[in-house]
């Protein structure tokens, strides 16, 4: 594991960027060969402004066809460079399904990853079979069953709090599976959409998409509401079959604390790292 | 110009379908060689499934790039088939950016274009250079200067009633351009998206895009908001410059009478147009 860069190095500058996607037709974040990533494509708008190879750290490391409003990222560019109008002139030449909403200079000690507090999630179902309109269809999962919402926020309440989701999370090497889930409920809209709010100090691989998976089988009537607890108490991988689409899932904020306690933070995230290592 | 049927051969029982589309991949919605039509699409599924090749006749005829949440259109099948289940069965054999939300028997009378009162369209702005987001960018146009509304708002007034727009029409043989213009007015959502609400008993040729352009040039300073009136009265086409993009208007609605209204309404609106020719 490289050692994280908790600062920009001697002449360059780290910027914050809070960025947006349309992730239907992105391969996910993080660059793989010959695939249209967003970290590929970011970092190659970046590059042709700064006139230097740059790469990106990203706060949340979105799966393909996962979407997001509020996905926050920093890059270390040459301290002399013209900043001005840097938003817009990324925008001129990214594809519309990607977008800089803000760019900002990075107070001390920000980190995109290792500084921040917690990611929060929404998931969109409609399900009994109803239509999804056209305009809407990008960002929303279906499913056939009508989902009762009330034995779903029951299920999700019982999975709040610091826990080992292990059978939760698709295996990653070196990944930690205890998580601190600090919000997870269902509302419905006013057309009948199922939302999931979802927050955690920091989700593993696939974690979200297979919560709603396990928390809808309960609002379809499979299992009581505390069939989920035990699954989290046993500890042993469910199926594969239970990941909800990617969909319906959307990175929709990124928590930091306070600038003075951002290197604090950075500090404490990169030990727990090296603890488990 | 062929004679309206305003009821279903014998034989034939006539439906009402109540449909929503993404524009952007339909070449608008009337059926042309080679492309593919919202009408082309519609007319193939329900072939399909009715086993008799079927027209349809349509409430609000879409150009390319526009959108549809509660388009309109009737369709005569034989009378002795199997309704059941038929949009569901119809949303299967279509892709996602056309959807039929509901299919109805239509009462007698009832003919989708003729016997509307009125129809309903929506146009978003993002004005300002404000970044659309990535999820929601196919049903809004977007144009790089500030647009004061109330400026817009007022202009718009002054359009409203029974005029002849043809300044703001493009040419079409035999098509009447007096229209009446019930609303037209303007809101900021709470994202700052500026939403005109446009509403007349029928539309001509372009007619609401190019009022949007004529009222935007007075939301942009160009022109006093009375400079509309004097275009309209002046009876000559403005320039086609002045026509905002397909993509940012929808057909939202599409109103009938009573069902015992339908027919005098549609022979009303059927010997408005023999006076016409």
């Amino acid at each position: 594991m490289t050692e994280p860069t908790l600062f920009a190095e001697s002449g360059f500058l780290r910027l914050r960027l809070d960025i947006a996607y349309d992730g239907s037709n992105f391969s996910g974040w993080a660059k793989q060969p010959q695939l249209r990533t967003v970290q590929e494509v970011v970092e190659e708008a970046i590059s042709t402004i700064a006139r230097i190879k740059v790469e990106t750290i990203v706060a949340g490391r979105t799966d393909a066809g996962v979407h997001a409003t509020g996905q926050v990222i920093h890059v270390d560019i040459p301290e002399n460079l013209d900043l001005g109008d840097l938003a817009y002139r990324l925008n001129r030449i990214l594809d519309a399904d990607l977008r800089i909403l803000k760019v900002s200079v990075a107070p001390p000690g920000f980190h995109a990853r290792f500084s921040a507090l917690r990611r929060q999630y929404s998931y969109k179902i409609q399900d009994a079979n109803r239509v999804v309109l056209p305009l809407n269809r990008f960002d929303i999962a279906t499913w056939y069953r009508p989902l009762n919402m009330d034995l779903m926020n029951q299920a999700s309440a019982l999975l709040l709090g610091e826990n080992n989701f292990v059978a939760f999370c698709k295996f990653r090497e070196g990944q930690t599976t205890i998580r601190d889930l600090q919000k997870f409920s269902w509302v419905r809209d006013e057309k009948g959409l199922l939302i999931a709010d979802i927050v955690a100090d920091a989700f593993c691989y696939s974690m979200v998409r297979n919560l709603v998976g396990a928390v809808a089988c309960v609002g379809e009537g499979k299992f009581e509401p505390g069939w989920v607890k035990q699954v989290l108490d046993n500890e042993v991988r469910i199926s594969d079959s239970l990941v909800y689409p990617a969909q319906g899932l959307t990175l929709e904020y990124v928590d930091y604390p306070a600038d003075n306690q951002l290197l604090l933070r950075a500090n404490a995230t990169v030990r727990r790292r090296d603890d488990e290592s």
